[in-house]
């Protein structure tokens, strides 16, 4: 058995998409799908020729729409995954810390991960975690919307940082074209939480970001909110 | 023994640069490094404390210019290698099909794989194979300048379809987002090539490919003769 692992990209939220899958069973399952390229993942899974177990969410994005209702609408035995904490309608699972989804002989074991949003969930795969925007490459997510807090995210990232050195980090943005870190290089050299910074600075960094609300996140929200079944607007 | 293998991507051409070592040893390689991202690259080799042996180009490139050079007055032990193969006169080794270069435990082979420009090599490390503009992810690469020729490529693919079907593509540039393919992905789907296309239809459908020229042609390809050790003007 082998696993089948495809990044997928989205331009213009600069959005990593996720695709897992069991090499023998072909059980699948997709990470921060968006709408904009379902077609191109509905057409990779039906290529790669995969069963869609699970349409994972690692959070409601404030700067894209999910695909997850689209895709549960073409492969209908497929269930969407949210985290428990901050409970969206539309998930057919609701899953907690430590909780486990399987594909073929492969488990993905969730991680809450809150600080960017208060339901934000990481996710491990193997010696891969794919920590949404709590942990980016060299950098955090922001914490001023959906309940956000930066002294939840440093907790969550003091976790991340808690696995192995050598697992790969695999995030749901970024804006320089890196595609994947490792932990003990976010433990080295993240620019927001690197090098021993302490939980004080930390929060200070985080709160001295300045950022223009995601152009999106009137429309992003309220979608992501019922799984992007339909777009909302303004 | 492991292999460090990252991914790296620039926007505005869509390209891919490769960066791979030998985890012990640290020797280096990076494959099609792009001029407008060679800050991020010269930080991440510095950060992940490698030793860069080889600036390695799959071709000259007509849509961005090379960070060779620059690379190079950075990492001065490092030799730019491109093909044997219609020479550019700053590389340092003109590489020519079957012959290696190895970092570390591994060693990269290089293919001559023209068609796209007459110079185009692919490279082979491990299970991956980098195919430059030759093969892209279910497309491949145009052959109107440069010394191109469909019929080459359609035999440059051909080769290609022989490496075991297992192995990865990583392309020189992708512009759906899409990471990584496979050589029985490309033989399956390919729509240029894929599903037993022959010469002559391969041919035919290269030639009605109606596309613009690249918007810096005359500035890149100039540019990338001497390695991007200047930028010449229009």
């Amino acid at each position: 058995m082998s696993l089948i692992f495809r990044p997928l990209f989205e331009k213009e939220s600069s959005t990593y998409t996720y695709l897992l899958a069991d090499s023998n069973t072909k059980e699948a399952i997709i990470i921060d799908a968006v709408d904009e390229t379902q077609q191109r993942d509905i057409g990779l899974i039906e290529e790669l020729g995969l069963d869609l177990k699970y349409i994972v969410e690692t959070h409601v994005h404030a700067d894209h729409i999910t695909s997850s209702c689209p895709l549960k609408q073409k492969f209908t035995q497929a269930k969407i995954v949210l985290g428990k904490i901050n409970p969206v309608d539309c998930a057919d699972i609701l899953i907690g810390d430590g909780e486990t989804l399987t594909f073929g002989e492969f488990a993905l074991t969730a991680m809450t991960t809150p600080g960017h949003t208060d339901g934000c969930m990481s996710y491990v795969v193997d010696d891969k975690v794919f920590t949404g925007d709590a942990l980016l490459i060299r950098s955090c997510g922001r914490c001023d919307f959906q309940g956000g807090s930066a002294e939840k995210l440093f907790d969550s990232i003091s976790r991340l940082f808690a696995l192995p050195d050598e697992t790969y980090v695999y995030p749901a943005h970024d804006y320089g074209g890196r595609t994947v870190s490792s932990i003990w290089e976010e433990k080295a050299f993240n620019e927001m939480i690197g090098g021993g910074v302490d939980k004080a600075e930390f929060v200070r960094r985080v709160n001295a970001m300045e950022l223009a609300l995601p152009a999106k996140i009137h429309v992003a929200v309220p979608a992501n909110q019922v799984c992007g079944s339909k777009i909302v607007s303004d």
